[in-house]
C-alpha cells in the first residue's frame, strides 16, 4: 500500500568523509576553492529533497528536488545576471525564454526529474506568493526556472511523487559551504555514461589583472554512454565494461549544469560561459546524443544593484579581453562536478529491479595508474 | 466559503449569430478558409475549459485551458514539423528547447494562466501517461508544451485555480469547426489594448502553384496599451480612451500565438513563418513591451509521415522562393485574429471590482467609417 | 567606353528645401530631434559617396556607399555597445558573428550594394590600418561590419563599380547635423514598395524616469511589394498602382537598418531594440519576404569605457522595465525612416532603361486627405 | 622590391608518403573512409591557392585561399542543405544569415585569412558571374560564404597579398581524392596550440539502419594554447613545452570547421551536427579563447532536388533518433581532422622572421606512448 512508504526526505549535508574524485587521485586542472563546489561562490546556496522509498509491485521512489539560491535568502528580491545555452535541447527549462530576454534570473533554479517539472513550477511560484511581494521588477507573476533530467529507470516518474513540500524543503534547507553530491535531490536517480551518477559540484579560483573571482558548477548528470566515457583523458569506459543497467547502450538522459561565478560579466558574457559547459562535457565523453537535454545556465552574483530597475545604475564588467581564464575555469569545474557525481553515487536499485552501479574507485584508479594519470590519492 | 463556488466548465462552442471582425465590416487582406478559424487547417482541434465562479472577498476566478490539437486525436502519436520564435520573451512557453531542437512538436499546445503552467504541464503529462506508450520515438518521457498569458487582474491567479480535470476536459472536447472566441478557454480573463479580450482565430487559403494551402492562427491575446491600438491601420486607440481598467498605461500582458498550415514547409521554414507573426502583432499597435511574453509556435500538419524515425522518409517541402504566399497570409491571419479576440470578448468584472470592458462595436464602426474604412458590415 | 564616364562623387549634404515625409502632412507620433536623423544621437556622423555614371549599351551605374560612425573620428578607438537581428536573412551583414557574441561594434557601419561587399570590406580594413594601431581590445585585425541591398535592376551590380577610393570618401567627408535622403550614398539604386527610396533616416526623443534620451534610424530601403504599401495606416498601395517599375511585383529586395540611441543599454538590450525594428517595418507593410535581406543592426553611444579591456568599469545601464518608450520609439523611427526615404527619392532611369518612379507627394497627400489622415502640410 | 617576389601558387596534392596522424600510432575512434578526408562524401571537392613569397623588410608572404565545392562544378547550380554554429564568434563567416534563413547553401565555402575575405568575396561573387547565370532560386545576386583565419604572424596581412586570381585557381583546381593537409590554402599560415598547424581533413563511415553513410571535416586550425593541448586524451601540451613561437601563450585564433555528410539531414539537424563540432574540438584542448573565431558550418549532400524551388519536392530525411552515429562521428573526424594538420604541418618562419615549430612527430610518439596511447605506427 502506498500509505505504508515511508517518504524520506534527507537535509543537505555533504556525507563526512566521503572520497570526491580528487581524492582518488584523479587530476584535474586549476585551482578550486575551499568547498571546491559551487557554494564556494559567495551567497550561493543549495538545498536538497531526496525522496527515497520502496512501492508495492516492484516500483521504487527515487528522485528529488535541488535548489540552487543563487543569493541564499536575498534570492527572490536581488535577481543575478544570467544566461543559457542549449546543447541539445531534448529537455526542459522553464523560465529560459525570460531569462534569455531579460538578461536576469529573478529567482531560484531548481532541479528534478522530468515529470515533476508541473508540481515543483507551480510551488516555486508558491513560495514566492507567500513571501507576500511582487518581483523586483514590480510584476506580480513569476517565470521560475525549473530543469530536469529523467530517472525513470530507477524511479517511478509517472507516480508523481515529488510533492510541493518536497519544493518547499529543498529552499528551505539551503546552504551555504559543503554541498551533498551523488544519490541527493534531484539527482537521487540519476545514472551517467552508465554508472550510477547524480549530483556534483566543483569550482575553480581564477586571478585576472589582480582580482581573485570564483566560479562554480553544480550539474545534474544522466547522460552517456559507457563506451565513451574519458577520465582525465583515459577512455576507461572502453575499459569498464561490466555492470551495464542495461542492454542496450543509448544516450538518452540529459545534463544539467548551473554555473556560478562572482566575476562581473554581463549577460552577454554569461551566455559566452554557458556554451563552454560543453567543452568540459566533452572531455569526459559526450557526443551530446538525441535524447540528452543539455542545457546549460549561467549566472553572475557580481553587481547586485543591476536589477534595480527606477533608476540607472553603476555596474562594472570585465574586458571580453579578460575573460579567458574564466573560459579556461569554465571548462575545467563542469569536467570535474561530473566525475564528483559520479565517484560520490552509490549503487542503487530502483524502479522493476533496474540497477544502476556506482563506478568502482579502486579498479578505476587502477586504470589511471596504468595510463600515467593517476595521482598520490588521499584514499 | 470556496465549496459554495461553482466551477463552470463551458464546452468549446463557438456562439451562434455572435458577430466576428469582418461581420462588422472590417476590412482585412486575403481570403479565409471556411471557418476562418485554424481549424480550417484539416485535422487541427481546438478545446477549451473556462473557469468562471465567485470567490469570497471580492475575489473571482475567470480563467480557463485552451488545447490545440495539431492532429486531433492522431496528436500523440503522430507529431508535426514545428519551429518557434520569441519576439519578448516575458513568458512561458514550456517544451521550447525539444521543438526547437528536434524540429517537432510531439503532443498538444496548452494555453493557460501564468501561474498555471505547472498544473497543466503535469496534466498533460499524465493524458499522456494513460494513453500508454511511450512517445513515437520510442521514449518514456515527454515535455510538453504549455504557455500562458497573465490574468490576474480579472482572475485570482494565486488561489491556482485551474485542475487537472480542467486540463483534461480541454483535451477530450477539442473538435474541428467553428472556435469559440473572446472570454473562453486560456483566454477568459484576458485583456488587449486595455479592452477585454481573450481568444481569438483567422485563417487565409493561400496558392502557390496551383496548389490550394490553409494557414491558420490562434491568439491568446493580452497585450499591449491602449493609445497604440490600430484597426485596419485607423488609430483607434487614440479615438477611444474611455473606459480604461486601471490608472497605468503599461503593456505588461502578453500573447501566445499558435500558427498552424498544411503547407508542407519544414521546420527551419516554420521557423521563418513564426517569426513573421511579428508583423501582424505590430500592424494593430504591439511595441512588444518589456512585460509581454510575445512567444509564437508554428506547425505544418503535412508530411505526416515525419516522425517515424526508424527508417528514411519521402518528404514534401516548397522552395523557400514559394513562401511568399505564406508570409503575406501569417502577418494577415494574425492580424484578424487578434481582432476578432477583441471583437468577440464580453466585458468582464473580476478580482477587487476589475472591469475591463468590451470594445464597443457602434462607436468602432463610426470611426472606421469616417476614416473610410469601413466596409459594408453584416451586423 | 568606360575611361568616358565621369564617376561623380556627390558629398554628403542634405538638399535643401526638399519636403521630408512631415512636411508634407504624414502624420508619424512621437517627437523627433532637431534633425529627425540618426545625428541626433551626439556623436554619430554620416558620409556618403554617390556614384552615378552612364555606360554604354544601356548600363548604368547608380550606386554607393554609406558609412555610419557611432563616435565620429573617435569610432575605431572607442568601440560601442552593440547587437543584432536578423527578421529575414537573405542579405549580408559582414562582423555579425563578432558583433552578436562580443555585444560590441568596433568600428563603422558601412553599407553598400550587394556585390560590392567585398571592396567595401577590404577597404574598410585598409582605412583602419593606416590608422596605424590595434583595435581597442589589443587585437591586429578587423572584422568590419559591411551590409548590402541588391540595386542590379538600376545599378551595373555586375561591373564592381565601387572602388576604394568611394570607401574612404565616405568615411572621410562622415558628419553630424542634417543627413541626405534618397538617392544617396549605398540607397542610390535602391527602390522600395516599387517605388524609388534608398537612404532615410529620423530620430525621437523620450524621457525616462527625467532624463531625456534619443534614439536614431538610418535605413536603406529596399523591400517591399507595392500592393502592400501602408502610409500613416492607409493602404495607399492598393490606391497607387501605376508606374510600377516592372512586371512582377516581388518582395526581393532587402532592408538594412542601423538604430543608433545615447541610452545606457547593454548589449542583450539592444538586441530587443533591434528585434523591434521588425515592428516599424511592418507598419508600412513589409511581410518580409524570401527575398528581402532584413538585418537590423543597434547601437548605443552611451558607456563610453565599455571597451576598455584591461581593467573593469563602471556602467550604466536602464532597467528592463525602463525601456518601453525605447521599444515604442525604435517602432516609430523606423516607421518613419523609410517613409522619409520614399519622399526624398527621385525618379532614376537605369540599368537596361529600368525606370524606378518617385512616389508623386501630391497624390499621396491627396489619398492621406480623403483617409482623414493628412495633417497640415508645409509643402 | 615587391616585383621581384615571385608569388607560388602549389597545386592542391597531398604530399606523396607523408605521415599522417593515425599513420603515427596516434589512437582515433571510429573508421574513416578511403581518403580519411571529407573528399570522401561523394561528391565533395577542395582546391587550394598557397602564396608563399619574401618581401623586402622581413616582411613574407605565407596565406592562401581554400575552396570546399559540396558538389563539384555542379556546385553553383545545385545548392546543399546547410547550418552553422558559432562556438565563438570572433571571426568572419560571410554569407552565414542567408545559411541560416535559408537551410541552403548556395556555392563554394572559400577559406582565407582574416583581411583578405573582401578579395576573396568578391572573386566568388565575380566567378559566379562569369558562369551566366542567376542563382538556382532564380535570383541574381549572390551571398558568398567566406571563412578566415587570422596569419600575421606569419604572413604580412595588411599588404592584402591575395589576388583574384588565387580565388580561381583554388576553385578550379578542386578535386576528389586526397587531400592535402598542413601548410596549403587558407592554413597556410596558420597555427595551432602554438605549433605550426593549418589545414586538416578526416572521415568516418557510419552505418544507420543497414545504411552507410560518411561524413567528413576539413579544418583551417590555428586556434588555442600550449598548456591545454591534448592528444589522444594526453595532456600533450604540458609536456611539450619547448619552442613557443612568442613569449605569450593567448588563444587568439580560431578554427574553422566544415562538415560535409551524404546522410539525409535536414537543416535544422545539421544545425545539430554544427553544434557537436565543438565536442571534437574540445577533446583536444580548446577552451574557445575570447580571440577565437570558431565557426562551424555543416552541410549534407543528399537530397539533390532540394532546391529546385519551382515544385514541391520529394526529400529523404534520418529520423532524430538515428542521429547518434552522425553525433558520435562529428566530434571524431574534428578531433583527428585537428590533429592531421598539426602532423602534416612544416615549421615556417614568416613575417618579422616569426617562426612557428612543426610538433616533433618521435617525441610526441614518445609522450603517447608513455601514457599507454600510442598504436603500433606506420611510421
Amino acid at each position: 500500500m502506498f500509505l505504508s512508504c515511508a517518504l524520506l526526505v534527507v537535509a543537505s549535508t555533504a556525507a563526512a568523509g566521503k572520497p570526491r574524485a580528487r581524492d582518488l587521485g584523479i587530476p584535474f586542472h586549476g585551482d578550486p576553492g575551499p568547498y571546491n563546489a559551487i557554494t564556494d561562490v559567495a551567497g550561493v546556496t543549495v538545498g536538497f529533497s531526496t525522496i527515497i522509498a520502496d512501492l508495492p509491485q516492484h516500483k521504487a521512489v527515487r528522485t528529488g528536488v535541488t535548489a540552487i539560491l543563487p543569493r541564499g535568502r536575498a534570492t527572490s528580491n536581488q535577481p543575478v545576471f544570467a544566461s543559457l545555452f542549449a546543447l541539445n535541447g531534448n529537455g526542459e527549462m522553464t523560465g529560459s525564454h525570460w531569462v534569455d530576454e531579460s538578461g536576469f534570473l529573478e529567482g531560484p533554479v531548481m532541479l528534478t526529474n522530468s515529470h515533476s517539472i508541473g508540481v515543483v513550477h507551480d510551488a516555486t511560484i508558491a513560495y514566492r506568493v507567500r513571501m507576500g511581494k511582487p518581483d523586483p521588477s514590480g510584476y506580480w507573476w513569476s517565470l521560475p526556472v525549473v530543469a530536469e533530467t529523467w530517472d525513470g529507470d530507477l524511479n517511478d516518474i509517472n507516480g508523481f511523487h515529488v510533492k510541493p513540500e518536497h519544493v518547499d524543503a529543498a529552499l528551505d534547507n539551503a546552504s551555504g559551504g559543503p554541498v551533498a553530491e551523488g544519490n541527493v535531490g534531484g539527482g537521487t536517480g540519476m545514472v551517467c555514461h552508465e554508472f550510477k551518477c547524480g549530483t556534483g559540484t566543483a569550482s575553480r579560483v581564477v586571478t585576472i589583472d589582480g582580482h581573485r573571482y570564483v566560479i562554480g558548477a553544480l550539474v545534474q548528470a544522466n547522460y552517456g554512454v559507457r563506451s565513451e566515457l574519458r577520465i582525465a583523458g583515459v577512455p576507461v569506459g572502453q575499459l569498464m565494461t561490466q555492470d551495464l543497467p542495461g542492454p542496450i547502450s543509448k544516450d538518452n538522459g540529459s545534463i544539467i549544469i548551473v554555473l556560478a561565478t562572482d566575476a562581473p560579466v554581463l549577460p552577454h558574457q554569461l551566455k559566452r560561459l554557458a556554451r563552454r559547459a560543453s567543452l568540459g562535457l566533452a572531455r569526459n565523453g559526450s557526443y551530446s546524443g538525441n535524447g540528452s537535454g543539455d542545457l546549460f545556465l549561467a549566472f553572475s552574483t557580481a553587481n547586485d544593484n543591476a536589477s534595480q530597475a527606477t533608476t540607472a545604475h553603476d555596474l562594472t564588467m570585465l574586458g571580453n579581453d579578460q575573460l579567458d581564464p574564466l573560459f579556461l575555469a569554465t571548462a575545467d569545474v563542469v569536467e570535474e562536478a561530473i566525475i564528483n557525481a559520479m565517484i560520490a553515487a552509490e549503487t542503487m536499485t530502483g524502479n522493476d529491479g533496474y540497477r544502476a552501479v556506482a563506478i568502482d574507485h579502486r579498479k578505476l584508479q587502477a586504470i589511471l595508474r596504468r595510463y600515467g594519470r593517476l595521482l598520490p590519492a588521499k584514499h
